[in-house]
């Protein structure tokens, strides 16, 4: 199950980004498992990362290698396991890991940043991992973008990637990204695993702010199932080689121009994890308006978005709205006045001044709940802040999915 | 489905307390749905109440008639519908409801008390409803508990109440209660609905304090789907039929065995609700040890309980200690040291030191999770507060019940 359309049109190569892809055999044979990125000398990296306390082995030491200023010329991932929840034994294959390709490379261990992703708690398996290196490095090429979004998938039904284009000074420049994710989905700081490209030249402190703005409005706008991962990470990577002056500044029009293409390449992959939901059949956005805060918009957003009866009334296209305005009611709004608030699904209004709007027919809050994508909207009469997050419905393939992972 | 067994033993009359059931119609023919509570004269009533912001309209009224200080005579509970997000017409039929009882009983209207559960949003049908008093006046009897744990049931495959005695000086003081509630249950003051009643003598102040520390270890230790009700309310009735001396204080002996056996038939009930939440093939208490504060065990305790990873595992009977160990990890503690945590599935220890257990085997962990009833058990090492929250699995048949409910 999936909502909407899939990957759509070609994933630009990016000037300076070789990427290779390989069936390692890490979990299962014959499948894309083993995918490294190679950047151009002189590029910039930058990178978001879980929240969660329990962060996975490639995730301290990513951020290690990103620390140490050696500059990144790889990026490797896996899928199949997600070297989580698995102690020194875990940091050390996760070293070892980009030990290896930096060998084969000619680079030191701390240009080399690792990502896992798969079953938690389990070792890395380290010869069928690095008996793949070199199968993926034999494959390096500009143009492996949508092999790179299969070799990173796991329970994902389809790739996710986007590309996007802007003229700048007369130079085109490209943005493509990819990412994955489908379960285990409420990102604080980053999906699963995102990973973006861009040839415009800047530098790391700029680009790790460029970064993470645009993922406060994209990555960090959604939610499945509530659970934060282990293993999130989304890397921005700049190799510079488009033909214009670097940026200086967040000022720098090019700076504005990048940071917008960005989001808006972000954004489309954060909607493509959604879409891809685990047993998804809805395409949610919930919008808060009149909030006093962006902290209290989202708490209402979000306790809405994480309400199971909400979510299963999406899945029977049931315009319940009884279960919305008790998600409102619950969501830790300090004298929050209930006759204050409107709700909408699309642009019928379903409850007004805290109770059923006097228009309201069940047949035309039922039709909006038939469509795959819909809008639930809420306005609180409190303040000029407004947000939103996406999600999805909550049905019986999401249960089939997570009960027999493992199994 | 439901986990363990149903209602064991008889529910044994509270001096003081009868009770009339009736099949009124309100949503469908032939089924109890009006309750009425009679209280002899000089009884106490108590009651806590929901936190969520959108309260029904009754709960806003037995608040009010609580209040007013008015010894309160009849409670009238209704089925089928929970007149929550009906505006001032709302409350006008629930303050209608307690006249048209009053009337009928030589009574003022604030001595009633009103309750509603059902669906949400529709206005009360008070012909019918008014229709049904006097049906359900004409059965009151002390002998009517079992009738009336049936007359508030909604989506409960199963009525719930407990009984207890104890010996006070020489007299026997009861303590029978009931309770319904299925889904939409975290209760964040109280269930859905709960009543319990004792012939004790306990003055109105000190019967309030009593039940509110009653259901802080009770009621408020539980979750199904972790949405908290419009309508959630617990009352705790005193009859002072008992040959005791009144209760004086909190350091009286009655109080404290009062409380004692008070909290015993709170949690039966709450247990009772969890055993039988939409869907439950699993009835599961989350125990976090070692915490530095309630607030941190149970926030723990509830990321866990209300985990759908974690859900979806225990209904597969997968012990996937990674999905434990995420929730763990997400739920907000400042400096949690990972390496200090460890877990238990029942006397399995999983996770130690913040990775898998040494001795572990997957067999050991399954055959936890193959059984109907566990315990979750995470240690953190960082003080001396322990708590515990119950909740269950989420299955195929949790979205069926939700996808459909008003279909």
């Amino acid at each position: 199950m999936a909502v909407g359309e899939a990957l759509q049109g070609p994933l630009l190569p990016v000037p300076g980004v070789t990427i290779g892809v390989a069936c390692a055999g890490i979990k299962k044979p014959n499948r894309r498992d083993l995918v490294v990125f190679q950047l151009t000398e002189g590029s910039s990296v930058a990178g978001v990362f879980t929240t969660n306390a329990f962060c996975a082995a490639p995730v301290v030491v990513a951020r290690e290698h990103l620390a140490s200023g050696e500059p990144i010329r790889c990026l490797v991932i896996n899928t199949g396991n997600a070297n989580a929840g698995t102690g020194e034994q875990g940091l050390a294959d996760a070293r070892e890991t980009c030990a290896r390709l930096a060998a084969l490379r000619h680079l030191e261990t701390e240009q080399v940043l690792p990502f896992s992703t798969g079953v938690i708690g389990e070792y890395l398996p380290m010869e069928t991992l690095a008996n793949g290196l070199p199968n993926a490095l034999a494959t390096l090429m500009a143009d492996n973008w949508s092999d790179a979004a299969h070799g990173i998938m796991t329970t994902d039904t389809r790739p996710k990637g986007c590309s996007r284009q802007f003229e700048f000074e007369g130079e085109t420049i490209t943005v493509t990204g990819i990412a994955k994710g489908s379960g285990m989905i409420k990102p604080n700081m980053a999906t699963m695993l995102g990973f973006v490209a861009t040839d415009a030249p800047v530098p790391q402190a700029l680009l790790q702010s460029l970064l993470s703005e645009a993922n406060e409005a994209s990555f960090n706008r959604i939610t499945i199932d509530s659970d934060t991962s282990t293993n999130d990470a989304c890397m921005l990577m700049a190799t510079g080689r488009a033909d214009v002056k670097p940026v200086t500044s967040a000022e720098d029009p090019l700076y504005r121009h990048l940071l917008k293409t960005v989001r808006e390449v972000m954004l489309d992959l954060a909607h493509a994890l959604v879409r891809d939901g685990e047993g998804a059949t809805k395409f949610v956005k919930v919008a808060v308006e009149q909030a006093a805060s962006t902290e209290e918009a989202l708490a209402v957003a979000y306790t809405i978005a994480h309400s199971l009866l909400v979510k299963t009334a999406l899945t029977a296209s049931d315009a319940n709205w009884g279960r919305i305005l008790a998600a409102v009611g619950r969501s830790g709004l300090k004298d929050l006045d209930v006759d204050a608030v409107n709700i909408w699904l699309d642009d019928v209004q379903i409850v007004e001044n805290g109770q059923r709007a006097s228009g309201y027919t069940e047949a035309a809050g039922a039709a909006v709940c038939a469509q795959e994508e819909l809008t639930i909207r809420v306005s609180l009469s409190r303040g000029e802040v407004s947000d939103r997050v996406w999600t999805t419905d909550l049905s019986y393939e999401y249960i089939r999915i997570n009960a027999e992972y493992r199994t």
